[in-house]
């Protein structure tokens, strides 16, 4: 392809802080290998939400990317604080990049604890659902909530995508961690659809490892692991955990990819206090570039580079990050000796064959899981309210009368408190309020639902309902602990 | 108060697999020392599952350890799949055992990557709130939610838990690690609360990390840890996390501890393969009985049980899973061992000078945050759907017409979909629907409510309803990605 005379177009971000250093070095070395490569610049992070773009990405950016389709960019900064949203998962979010894919390798020159013992591992997270939608409420002044949405198509592709990353650099396991033990239907989701894909890649060997053992187990013997497929939010510390394992941010590339669009990016922050001085390091970026030219089926020059950096990382130049800031290789002078090196080959290391990467394809049905049956068995209802559990039992009780719901139970944070099951519960001013339909087997309909809370909002505060549903026979609903 | 004559009752659960070598092997250890305990005898896990008891705990041992406030136990096991809870996050949530505690310290002879370094932190996890509840729905017949609840009260008592924590060991620094920036209201609960209470603490050096570089720091300079204060999810991959850089389960101990009972235990699994053979280690449940005798007041006979298992430790006596299980000492001879070397102190290694806890105490008053005005300004409809968003979109604003709400916009996991943005989001059969009060500023009343969810009734299935609530003029909703 790198004969080919088709120019590719790619979106640049330089970003904020030291992030323009990393690109421009990145940018350079990928020219100097000839790719044919048209590089579109383009502006998102600080300066954009200084204009008051409460998103971080202008309008003319997102149309550069929905026509390149490819970016490369550089850390952006979020405000911490109430308000805006990140920059970042803005444009993860925006073009549906729901794999993240990380991969952590040691690497020549770089010394820490794990040196030696060959950490080759890749986390490949999924990107826009899970607790990342930000979607919350609070319920009272006291309590607030956070919704964790798990889909079994996200599911579906990020398991699909785990193993055919595996498939594209050869490598022969994939594992699955997930917190199922304890969240049976979100967590349980993918540990069940990977489960159930694992089939399809007979060459690739599975296992599911509990989110917790996982960390556990990548402190402990990180090398036992080569592809880790996870949820958005465990993954986002599973891949800052495993980053440390290899020397730090400063070596960490990203590629965010969907059907649609790829962004490459480095994971590290804008480093505001190294900008601008020439010390930074700009591996992160570079390593980015390399995943970059792969996806775009630019396998040569992306080998081409990852030699040069590991040849010279071999010959000790390093950067301040490494050697400390008075005695490392300037950022500029360390982006020559890729250059410099570019066509020259490590002996010392591997570096893998890549295959074209399939991206899986999935119905895109809405109703991607179809039910023979259904049902709503009952509801429940969320109350704010400075009674006991006891008072607030029978006050409802009272109140479903006549309606065709009866109240099963109440909870706070999960454990029963009503009727009473002898527990030390400590309740504040939210509980949850089960409503089951007296007749069983039976179906509740939405008039049913309209009345009791019409009942319900004669003496109660409530600010969230949740109908409980039966789908094909199952339960689509836990019960609590102490709930029968 | 080990000269005393008062007799103090502790609830002992052996528990399934390794267990009883486990807890027989500290009882031993703890009579030898004289501290007057009086064991009661219980039972939980595996065999109570099987009686077909759903919570795994019988209400004997319920009523044991509601009579003794104390409990010490071995693993239970918990079947993986849907239907039962974990009986050890049962005994911990119907205690309200808020806080977990795991110190992870190094320890003589136990090599690791990180020996030398002086690992030595405690990790003080919130232990009742948090996606730990298990509250979850199938939201659709494919996309499932759970709830993430944090309270303000629950962020303060572990937050000055974990102050109170630090003072007790004579620590100097605590660390509040949250995802705040991305889960401003729940993760950043705890951050706010922990950033207000701090102040009553001057001795102690404070500060936040986000979450994924606390993962990341752990892996890369642990030392620089003290007490670390975390929500409870986060909470149990930091901890699994950090077990690992001191040798793993076989020397990690926790405590559970709430206003009224303490339960005691270690963290590792029930290991059934070893069971039996006299060959497991059984230091965390050991070093689990020393917590709990500083919880008890037991001051001198804890510090001579460490004391004597840091000698054993340095003697080289090793259980098998550090040693390898031929050469390892068996169970009851490293037990004898540190009985053997109770009354003598350890040169190498510091025994810390432990203080009494002081447990925080907080007003009862459930309505802990009493705002002093407060809205509904909206609504969330979460609705399943085969339509487009821009046809459901249609639909519903349609519905609205004629009510006090309008709809506002349509989101598909956290990303505005109606009216377009010119994004690339995926949508599937799950739509989050926002509406919002046509008079600004308004008050919305039940009877709105009821009304338009009558009319959505109509023409769509919905599931979810969130009310939009103001609290003292501050929104007390997320806006979507793509939302201004």
């Amino acid at each position: 392809m790198s004969a080919t005379e088709t120019r590719i177009p790619v979106t640049l971000i330089p970003g904020d802080g030291i992030g323009p250093e990393c690109v421009t070095a990145a940018r350079r070395i990928v020219e100097a290998t000839g790719a044919p490569i048209d590089w579109e610049d383009a502006e998102a992070g600080a300066e954009v939400f200084k204009k008051g773009i409460a998103s971080g990405v202008p309008q003319e950016t997102m149309d550069s990317i929905a026509r390149t389709r490819v970016a490369l960019k550089g850390p952006l900064e979020t405000p911490v604080g109430f308000g805006e949203k990140s920059a970042n998962v803005t444009l993860r979010k925006l073009f549906e990049t729901y794999a993240n894919v990380r991969p952590v390798r040691e690497l020549p020159g770089v010394v820490t604890p794990y040196s030696g013992r060959g950490v080759d591992l890749v986390m490949v997270r999924e990107n826009v659902e899970d607790l990342y939608a930000g979607i919350e409420y609070m319920q009272t002044p006291s309590v607030a909530q956070a919704l964790k949405l798990i889909s079994v198509k996200g599911s579906e592709k990020i398991s699909r995508f785990a193993f055919e990353y595996a498939r594209s650099e050869g490598r022969t396991s994939v594992a699955c961690a997930t917190k199922a033990n304890i969240m049976k239907f979100s967590e349980g989701t993918l540990k069940r659809v990977f489960e159930r894909v694992a089939p399809d890649y007979p060459e690739i060997e599975s296992w599911h490892v509990i989110v917790d053992n996982c960390a556990h187990q990548l402190v402990k013997r990180p090398e036992q692991f080569e592809v880790i497929c996870t949820t958005n939010m465990n993954g986002d510390i599973l891949s800052d955990l495993s980053s440390a394992l290899v020397g730090g941010l400063g070596y960490a590339p990203s590629a965010n990819i969907g059907n649609e669009v790829a962004i490459f990016e480095a994971v590290h922050g804008s480093a505001p206090k190294y900008a601008g001085k020439n010390v930074i390091n700009p591996t992160a970026v570079i390593l980015s570039s390399v995943l970059m030219l792969r996806y775009l089926g630019l396998f040569e020059e992306a080998a081409s580079i990852e030699h040069a950096i590991f040849v010279t990382m071999e010959s000790g130049v390093l950067t301040g990050d490494v050697l400390g800031y008075d005695r490392g290789t300037p950022t500029t002078e360390y982006t020559d000796s890729i250059i410099g090196n570019l066509g020259k080959r490590t002996e010392g290391w591997t570096i893998r064959e890549v295959k074209p990467l399939e991206l899986p394809v999935l119905s895109s049905a809405p109703d991607y899981v179809r039910p023979t049956s259904r049902n709503v068995v009952g509801l429940d209802v969320f109350v704010e309210s400075p009674l006991t559990a006891d008072e607030l039992g029978a006050s409802l009780t009272e109140l479903a009368a006549g309606t065709r719901l009866e109240l099963k139970m109440i909870s706070s944070r999960g454990t029963k408190v009503y009727p009473p099951i002898g527990a030390m519960t400590e309740t504040g001013d939210h509980f949850r309020c089960r409503f089951i339909i007296r007749e069983n087997p039976g179906d509740l309909w939405d008039e049913d639902v309209h009345q009791l809370l019409a009942r319900v909002s004669r003496r109660h505060m409530w600010m969230h309902i949740e109908k409980l549903q039966e789908f094909d026979g199952e339960l689509g609903f836990t019960r609590d602990q102490g709930e029968n």
